[in-house]
Order: structure tokens, then sequence, then C-alpha cells
């Protein structure tokens, strides 16, 4: 195997490879602190350094108003899917959510079990999800509107976020954040698991609003209060410093090599497009998602037979292409080029896609 | 500064070296996967491997059964302050809880908050909690016994676990776990932020027995179900891989390189009578718990007054020793010498400790 391969998986997913020269370089002494980041104090002042800078590198990114909360939370997007209901559907109100592939089931799922009102205003599930709805009336007064903004499994993402009025969004950018520029304002809360395209698993972006924060009630665990963590800039409790770390790294490299979101995403149209591209012109390779509702982050794609799926992501395996496999519930191939993925990686792809389409097609 | 330092950190706190280089070394190429431990998926043999070689060395070193489950979890310590209430006080049963302490005072906190049935049988508070408490009485039927093992903040530490006749105990392990070998039969659960003993900060080792198991509300968010990461072998979303892959390598050095928890034990007992020798010795440094309820891996300490601690500390650090410092909310000095914390490291401190005493004292 080569020393590196190229990395399709889902998430974990690849990462920029200046980010991990950088962690191994200096791992066993962190900054000259004469510790590895495993090893120092949350509370030190190098740490909070690397925290912070975390912060304001989200809030430059996305241009954030200074009216929010950026969070380090653990537990990945399954918790919040827990704690959004938690803490902001106040008694008396309700919340719309539409469902558009396996995540948002599962965040439905939470408000179902915590027994808080919610309504799914639309769902795309007729046509097992291939698409993203359009047409959708949102209740009036709603405490949110949740929107999962990309659906790694179907390969669909949400084009452009829906006019919520004065109803906040609440959204699950975690298979997509930060690979495209968005306007903040609408958003109440965003929350994305690192894995894809931020670092490492184990830990989760939660930009919450201020606004927000006044809802939360006070008779909820301390630990799923978005409060706690806010009032503590994400130290309540010891943080995982080692993922905050790579994430800060991730976010260095996104805006100082990189060149802000404006460049990676027109990097990631270019990426999507050539493999879009390479589909549509071939009668061998089927997408599966409507194409007004593609993703820009995960190409979901059928081979004539499942036998020739199963080779197909043999034989790119054997070329030192991982992670091409469908997931498990859905069958068939699944290309999953988050921001990390290089147009080279992508191009090499694409290659193998047509001579694999010569010999078997 | 030099290279490493002698770090004396309450955690995150000092690991093995050995692990801190396998990990360096194999950062960008896991086990010859092209690929870096923190871009593997969950989903993978390899990354399987890892999660199941720690289980099994757990369950090895603890000598326990195949009754329970040994998981790793997100949250720390203090999710599982709200966890372990939510889960296992049945409807018509009330816990009992023993209050050492700052994190026992958490957790009991949470079982407030929750509004769950419990009582405080024992707590140490009259004397600041520089005690074990003896005399107490068990509630017949008790859902289960709280104590926290060893008191990170206060020094102290359970000497033995009480017997608790048929009620199952629960033990926040944290700051001891694998530190000592005790008998694991009276657990019906036992937890453990990893990073004092167990390795980085992010994951939470939780061993929990399968008649616990079947007390599991289903009416409680998924993610917080001890059931949903038991029958999913901690795999029901994605787990902190990094975190646990280095907790593997621990697990590897304290059974293959230590040579597992009695000898683990005996290093242990050297390294913190060699402090508290030479705090007994001397009339300069005063113990802040008493003899009897010692702890093995923090040791509190006093100077005659607030500034000579402050130059203690601070002379210390310029001597290469770091993490000296009682926590904010006690003040004094603290040695927190854990597992990876080796005896030349403690001997460094105690001739430190000589030469600042006959200089100030």
């Amino acid at each position: 195997m080569a020393a590196r391969i190229s990395n399709f998986n889902p998430g974990p997913a690849a990462l920029p490879l200046q980010v991990l020269e950088e962690v191994r370089d200096e791992f066993l002494n962190f900054k000259g602190s004469g510790m590895s980041i495993a090893e120092i104090s949350h509370r030190s002042a190098v740490f909070e350094d690397v925290l912070n800078d975390a912060v304001a590198r989200v809030k430059r990114l996305l241009k954030l108003s200074d009216d929010c909360k950026v969070l380090f939370l653990q537990g990945g997007a399954s918790l919040q899917f827990s704690m959004i209901p938690m803490n902001l559907i106040p008694d008396g109100s309700s919340a719309d959510y539409i469902n558009t592939g396996t995540w948002a089931t599962k965040a439905i799922t939470e408000v179902q079990i915590l027994k808080k009102p919610h309504k799914v205003i639309a769902s795309s599930q007729d046509r097992d999800f291939r698409y993203i709805p359009k047409d959708f009336t949102i209740s009036p007064g709603a405490a949110y509107l949740h929107v999962t903004s990309n659906n790694t499994i179907k390969g669909t993402q949400w084009q452009e976020f829906p006019d919520p009025g004065n109803v906040p969004l609440v959204s699950d950018m975690s298979s997509d954040i930060l690979s495209r520029a968005f306007d903040p304002r609408p958003f109440g809360l965003i929350y994305a698991g690192a894995q894809k395209n931020l670092g490492p698993a184990g830990v989760t972006l939660v930009i919450i609003r201020n606004d927000m924060l006044e809802r939360v009630p006070k008779d909820i665990p301390t630990l799923l209060r978005y409060t706690t963590h806010a009032e503590k800039n994400s130290l309540y409790n010891t943080p995982p410093c080692v993922a905050i770390y790579m994430v800060q790294l991730v976010l260095k490299w996104l805006e100082d090599s990189v060149g802000g979101l404006q460049a990676m995403e027109k990097a990631n149209r270019e990426k999507s497009d050539l493999i879009y591209g390479a589909i549509d012109k071939s009668g061998f390779y089927k997408g599966t998602a409507d194409p007004d509702s593609r993703s820009m982050m995960n190409v979901t794609f059928r081979l004539p037979d499942e036998n020739l799926e199963k080779k197909f992501v043999a034989e790119a395996l054997a070329e030192g292409m991982g992670g091409l496999k469908g997931h498990r519930s859905v069958g068939g191939c699944r290309a999953s080029i988050y921001n990390a993925t290089g147009i080279d990686v992508v191009q090499g792809l694409v290659d193998f896609m047509k001579v694999f389409e010569q010999k078997n097609g």
C-alpha cells in the first residue's frame, strides 16, 4: 500500500496532509511546553490560545457577528438531535422539521422520544430521499425550523437554505460545514460533528445565537444545557483537547492556505462538477440524486449491477482509492470529496472510472 | 524549556512516552492503511481491532467477568453524573450517594436536577472533605450506592470500597482507574474520564454489568441510554477514534510493559510513599488529607504561607516540574502522580522539596 491512499471515506475522512504533519511534528512537545497536546491542562494559557484561535477562525470564516457563541462539545450530531429540542422548544411552542434522509429522520426520532411538540412540514421520503423538498410552509411562530444541510448517505444537499422569515433556522451541517459560503443570519443554531470537514471524530462544533441561549431551561442536566458551555467558553468540563487542536489546525489551513470560504467553495464546485460531469456523459454510471439536489460533498452513483459495483470498489482500492462503497443502508457507490480532498485525487478517480467503464461497459 | 518536563498536572496529565512516540510514528499511515488514525472509518476492520483490543485489555487488567460491557463514550464523567440516575434509578426506587468532595457534589447535583429519589447517606463536608467517611448505613434495596473512588481536588481516596451487600456499587474512578487492583464484582457500573490514567481527554470508559442494562428505560434520548452503546459495541455513532486508539496504547503499555495491575499498584504505592514520607518528616510541608484517607494519585499539601506556595510552584516550574499548583478552589500545592509518572520524576520532586525547605524553612 502506498504511503498515503486517496481517501474517499464518508467520515471520519481525509484531513489536510500539512495538518497531520504538524500534529506529528509537535506531538511530543507542544509549542515548547515540554508536554504533548494530549497532556496539557485545558486550563493552561497555551491550550486557551488554541481554543480561542479556533473560535476566532470559525467566526471569521463564516462571517459571524458577535451575537453568537462558538462552542466545541462532545457527543456528535447524535447528541445534538436531543439537546436541540431539550433546550430550544419552550413550553407552549412547537418546532418544524424537514425530513431529507437518515440523519434528519434520526433528529426527528429524538424530538419524538422527548415528546416535544413538533411538525414534519416536508419530506422527500416518497422518492427515497433523492431530492430536497421545495414546497412547504413554515409554521408561523415555530420554535425553529430544522434542516439537514447535506445528506451524506443519499448524496443530496440544500442548494440554498429556505427563507424562514422570523423563525430561526437550525441546521445539521456535519457533512458540509465550511465547504461553501452562506448567509449565517437566519440561523439560530448550527451544529457539525468534526469528522468530515473539520477534524477528527470526537468534537462537535455548535454555533448558537445569543437569543437562543435565553430559551435554555434550568431544569435539564447541566452538561446538556447550551448555557453551561457558552458561559464557560467550552471549558465547563475537560474538553477533547487533542480534537480541538486538530480542528484549529484545519481552520488555519482553510483560512491561510486555501484562502477562505469562497476559494474553498470554488474548489469544491470544480471537484464535484468533475465527477458529476463524468457520470452524466456516461451511460454506465448513474447518479442517484436529482440533479437539482446534488451534493458537492458526497457523490452517490450506481453501476449497471451489484457485482460490477463490488468489482469497482475492489479495483479502485487496489489502485489506492479507498472508501468508495455506498452506505450499507443504500448500496451502490459513493465518493465523499470533502474540503481536504484535492482536485488531483478527484481527477484520479474520474480517470479510473473511464478506464473501468471501457473494460466493463 | 527541556524537551519534556516533569508533568504533575491533575488531568489532562502525563502519558507514557512510548505511547506518545508510537502515536507520532504512525500518525500519517496507521498500520499500513495509507491513512492517519484520524482519517480511518470507525466501521473499518482496522479500527474495530483497536476498539476490541482495548475492550479485551480492560477486561483482563480488571479481571472482569463476561457479565458486563466495556464502553467508550463521550461527555466525560460530567455526563455520567446525569446518565447514571436517568438510566439506573427505576420508578419507585432511590439511590444512595456518599459525598467526598467537589466531584461527588456534582454527581449529587445532577440527581437533584433530575428530581430522582436519592439519599446522601454520608458526607465529609464537616471537615472540608479531608477524609473518607467510615460510618454510614446503606439503604436496604437502594438502586445503587455512588462513591467517588479518588478525590482529585482534596487528595483523598477510598482505601477499600464499602461492602454494599446486595446494592450495586457505582463508582467514579476517573482519577484512579487502573492504578490498583480491586474486586470488581460488587460494581454495577464503573466510569472514568480518560484524561488521568487512560489517555487523552475526550473519551470516557464505562463498565456496566448486564443486569444494570436491564433497568434502562426506553423513553430517554437514544444517545443517553447505556443500551444504545452496549448493543453496538460503542459504535452506535462515530466514536472518538483517536482518543480510543491512544487509550488502547496506554492499556498495552500497562499490560505489556508495566506488567499489569499489581505491578502498577506497587509502583504507585512507592511513588506516593516517597512524597508522603517527605511531607511527614518535614515541619515545613503539611498534608491536607487525613493519613488514613490519603490518595495515591493526588498528593495535596500546604506550605507555611501562600507566598511560599507561589514561590514553590514557580521555582519548581523553572526546574522543569509543572502542574504543582493546587486546584483553584482550595489553593496550596498538589502533585498528581498518575500511572505514567515515573518514580524518577517523583524522586526529582522530593529532592526539590528538600532543597526548597532548606532555603525557605
